[in-house]
């Protein structure tokens, strides 16, 4: 049986690509919310995840088919498994060329963008059009970054035809989600075909069910909030 | 054919992971250095690289014989790539589980360990002891960085047996190879058994050869080096 340990789903970003990955593809999995009380050590969250994970971080994938229960951690290497595990569900395109690019923009993702995601945290309940324009008229960083997604879904759409980036879903839908919901919160200016993939993004059930539990948490976690001092 | 364009030896790590891997590897494949003169606009690297790759970074993977030329950026896409396309050379491991656990602590690597690689960036040809014993003393991240390392490698030799992490040579192995670099030049702390699996490492012939090319180099780049004026 696979187990899937999550943060937030307001919040966690990272949580987010596994959780719609699995959802939207229907794979069997428990999910297991390990709500972000504190990062900080004798926290609820420290205690259960460094007990799984040796980063102590989420998402955590155990697999207890696997002899002695498999721990697989870092979001890459959860959907690598996964992408073995389930080969029937294609959750990276089946063309060799197209699975190559696909692979690289989420390297791409897994490493970069880092001026989007300090500056504009996920926080799929808000909405901060005020931050997001002083972000966008103040921060380089995050009109590069923006400018760089633009430009690859427009790409990818226009090659693959969409409505995902390479055609039917697949892992890097999963892992842009948590971007589409960044450009949303932050009301970030994109293109009209760019606009219609999130909007596209968004109706997938495996991302609507995600924004559903973000919405039901009401949790309101300061560290996540540089802000705002209230949610309403 | 393949053709790997890549940055300086002596301070690329994210060229060195795919150089390694290939060089050690076997497989037959063009490398093209690109000198780091500058990352600004109008730079030779800017020109060359940006004409390539949609990121403008190296390591950059062009693979002509696929219809158009395959581009394939960052380094995890490219080593994911390459154990596609050389099944036969069983670049990640060949065990379900233990492949997912190198696809682990690649992931974690491929966007972590920021302490260590900011505070030490890599500098093959350079000794800086004095450097490394205050960035250990004064960078609680660094420290934190390094025993996660050695924490890491320590179980994984124990569960494989070596003389690599998992066993015979993989991906895992290329990965952390700019990290022994790193451990070397600034002589941080490391357990013994660790200290044994650097020298396994360094005795690689694919890493020997890149070490090589890197002591050719003989370039001294200002913006590569925060704690020397001048090499010698
Ligand atoms: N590279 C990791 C990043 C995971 C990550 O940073 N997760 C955050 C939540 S979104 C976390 O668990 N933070 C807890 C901590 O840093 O202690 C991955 O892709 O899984
Ligand atoms: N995530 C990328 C990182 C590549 C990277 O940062 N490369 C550096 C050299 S080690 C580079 O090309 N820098 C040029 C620039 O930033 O313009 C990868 O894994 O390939």
């Amino acid at each position: 049986m696979l187990k899937l340990f999550i943060g937030n789903k307001n919040y966690s970003s990272w949580s987010m690509r596994t959780g719609v990955l699995i959802k939207q593809a229907d794979i069997a999995c428990e999910e297991v919310v390990v709500r972000f009380d504190s990062f900080a050590a004798g926290s609820n969250f420290r205690q259960i995840i460094d007990a799984i994970s040796p980063t102590g971080k989420v998402p955590v994938l155990v697999d207890t088919d696997v002899v002695n229960g498999l721990v697989v951690w870092d979001t890459l290497a959860i959907a690598e498994y996964l992408a073995e595990k389930f080969p029937e569900k294609a959750l990276w395109p089946r063309d060799v060329a197209a699975r190559a690019q696909a692979r690289s923009v989420c390297a791409e993702m897994h490493s970069g963008f880092t001026g989007l995601r300090s500056n504009c945290p996920m926080n799929i309940e808000a909405s901060l059009r005020e931050t997001g324009q002083l972000v966008w008229r103040d921060q380089p960083a995050v009109r590069a970054d923006v400018k760089r997604i633009v430009r690859m879904w427009s790409e990818l759409l226009r090659a693959s035809g969409g409505p995902m980036l390479f055609g039917d879903f697949s892992i890097a839908d999963a892992y842009f989600a948590p971007v589409v919901m960044r450009l949303k919160t932050y009301f970030l200016p994109v293109a009209l075909d760019v606009a219609a993939y999130m909007e596209r993004v968004c109706a997938l059930p495996g991302v609507q069910a995600w924004v559903d539990g973000a919405l039901a948490e009401k949790d309101f976690l300061d560290f996540e909030e540089p802000y705002r001092l209230s949610s309403s």
